[in-house]
């Protein structure tokens, strides 16, 4: 048994392991995957070459390589689409990212998923492939079917992000839909040590499977405190409702303590840049939704400085992520099951470098309750 | 953004938390749940007094209340007992726990689990025993689907480990059986912060819901590195065959370096405490197998010492579990699951008490690739 060591709460700052995958550097305001801004590859390339980047390591030389290889791993096996209506049926409340949970589940079954501790690294990039391509077809499927909707059968013309907006809408989006959530979905790839990328390394360092993995970081992003908030942003914009009513409303509840969702981040002691690229695609995107957005931003900034200064308070990805995807003609739930699309790329590389690493993670905590031991009763 | 603190491989006797529900001394070979010895719970409690200890904070002054709690939760909603034979024959390899991971995530839409940071303490409590409550129809109503059998309906009347069997195989279990696997189930609810309570609190923290938790932390346990393990020391017996064998065998093994499942823990300097529980209660159950086993046992220790002195290397809970399940007629494939029907109680123990802390579990990890910003190409 170890010494034990004392660190900060919520382990802040508290440095697991060596990484090659891309990190966060909070007071800069910067973060990058491998050795490329990951704004930068947002503004110049496509899903799949960040996904060639964070998979493999390089950006692909035959940019149609990947596409080519994803596309056909889209379609759902027989016993998977057979789980999907009982799956879809159970649900008493619109829960998108406990029936993802629960069809990769099934999918990780159908699959004959083994072991990390067993498997080849070969063995285990064919897994992380077939799951992320799986994904956007679970989601819109489960999605579909709760509507009392066809599923709709993924197009291997399509780009993951066009395709994706595909099956769940049944309609082909215009080019500048589909290129907004792409280039959404490439800025959120990863993003350093967050708490979901952490639980799939954790669960990975025990030598589990790939898909418990991704289950374990599935449940860790639909908390509200981590990915399970940009709808929650987007409501408050409609419980403000105009602009003339946004003091009183964000006044109100920042003295009372409350979080205003789609402010503040762990890391970011500047301004998210994320919520920068996101801003500005939403000003192309342009309406009514986007300036009444930018209206509460300012608001929101301008109230926090006068009620908590020195909180260091900004807009983080969720606040303009909510826009954009709603000018895209995604529904309000799939929200948070679209950054998954995008994550399960960065989780996957993330267990993919974990199983090249022996340790299991197991800290440990301070007991601080009635003495033992006691005599039993 | 915290500076980053730099602390041993694995979070090895890092402090993540403070708890009052128990822990593991691994230097003196004893844990604790509350103020009691695991061990001396085991020999004089009944694993629903436990299950009390562990989520109410106290032995219960009514030991029939708890039985009455949760008897009728056992039984499965419609939704989720329609949702099992799609599951049980998605399944192309036999994964009791990836069945289990997708049976809960069902249970958890059906539930319409709400997020623990929306949700009171009485409410996540609640969901809390009928998730316990649940765990062991889910996992034999799987085990049974998949061998074409019919699932068998809970009996009310039975304690909780008494049922356990009885669903698993068809049949009431002999008392001398049924307090076996009751007490491997009350010494292994809980045992300090492992990898797969940590997932839960990781999870937990994010303000999740319930199910969230306990799937990732189902996930961890899953890992041939923690929880997977004890049907793999008995196959490590089966390997052997013979007394005669062990030598040569497990010097081959230790000599190249290969694990021995069934021995080393990451914490205990000791012998695990459980392990000497198990051995004890294998010699009363007796047999050949049995004697085996004490054999094998100490020809690992006597070799492990001979060849690799000094590691203080202990038979781990693993070794008798596996011994103790097979000669209480459990099959092979269930005994993870069998440690996951003790576990979920200690795992939601956790989950309650880390609701109540607002901090999320973000660490970091330290960037050792090619410096960025690179141009991107």
């Amino acid at each position: 048994m170890t010494d034990t060591v004392t660190v900060p709460r919520g382990l802040a700052g508290v440095v697991v392991t060596d990484t090659t995958i891309g990190h966060v550097r909070g007071l800069e305001g910067f973060y990058h995957y491998r050795q490329y801004s990951a704004i930068d590859l947002a503004g110049r390339r496509t899903l799949e070459d960040v996904w060639a980047l964070l998979i493999d390591g390089s950006l692909p030389s035959d940019p149609a390589a990947l596409p080519a290889e994803v596309a056909p791993l889209r379609h759902l096996p027989d016993a998977v689409a057979a789980a999907l209506p009982a799956i879809a049926a159970a649900a008493s409340a619109v829960d998108p990212m406990g029936g993802l949970r629960a069809a990769l589940a099934v999918a990780g079954l159908a699959a004959g998923a083994r072991p990390l501790y067993d498997t080849s690294a070969a063995e285990r990039r064919v897994q992380a492939m077939r799951l992320c391509a799986m994904t956007p077809t679970l989601l819109a499927a489960l999605y579909r079917l709760r509507l009392g909707l066809e599923p709709v059968a993924p197009r291997d013309d399509l780009p993951h992000a066009a395709n994706y907006l595909y099956v769940i809408t049944g309609r082909e989006p215009s080019d500048v839909h589909a290129r907004a959530i792409e280039q959404y979905l490439i800025a959120t790839v990863d993003h350093g040590f967050n708490a979901s990328t952490f639980t799939a390394r954790v669960i990975a360092s025990t030598g589990a499977d790939l898909y418990a993995c991704i289950g374990g970081a599935l449940g860790a992003l639909s908390g509200p405190l981590h990915g399970g908030a940009p709808s929650r942003a987007l409501d408050t914009l409609d419980a403000i409702g105009s602009v003339d009513r946004a003091d009183d409303w964000l006044r109100a509840r920042i003295l009372s303590g409350e979080r205003i969702m789609g402010f503040g981040h762990p890391i970011y002691r500047t301004e998210d840049p994320r919520s920068r690229l996101l801003r500005g695609i939403a000003r192309q995107l342009g309406g009514d939704l986007v300036d009444f957005a930018v209206s509460v931003e300012a608001r929101v900034l301008a109230l926090l400085a006068e009620l908590k200064p020195g909180r260091e308070l900004h807009t983080n990805v969720e606040y303009y992520a909510g826009v954009v995807m709603e000018l895209c003609g995604l529904p309000r739930e799939m929200f948070t099951p679209t950054f998954a699309v995008s994550r399960v790329i960065g989780w996957c590389a993330n267990v993919l470098e974990q199983a090249e690493d022996s340790k299991i993670i197991r800290p440990d905590s301070r007991y601080v309750g009635e003495v033992p031991p006691q005599p039993v009763p």
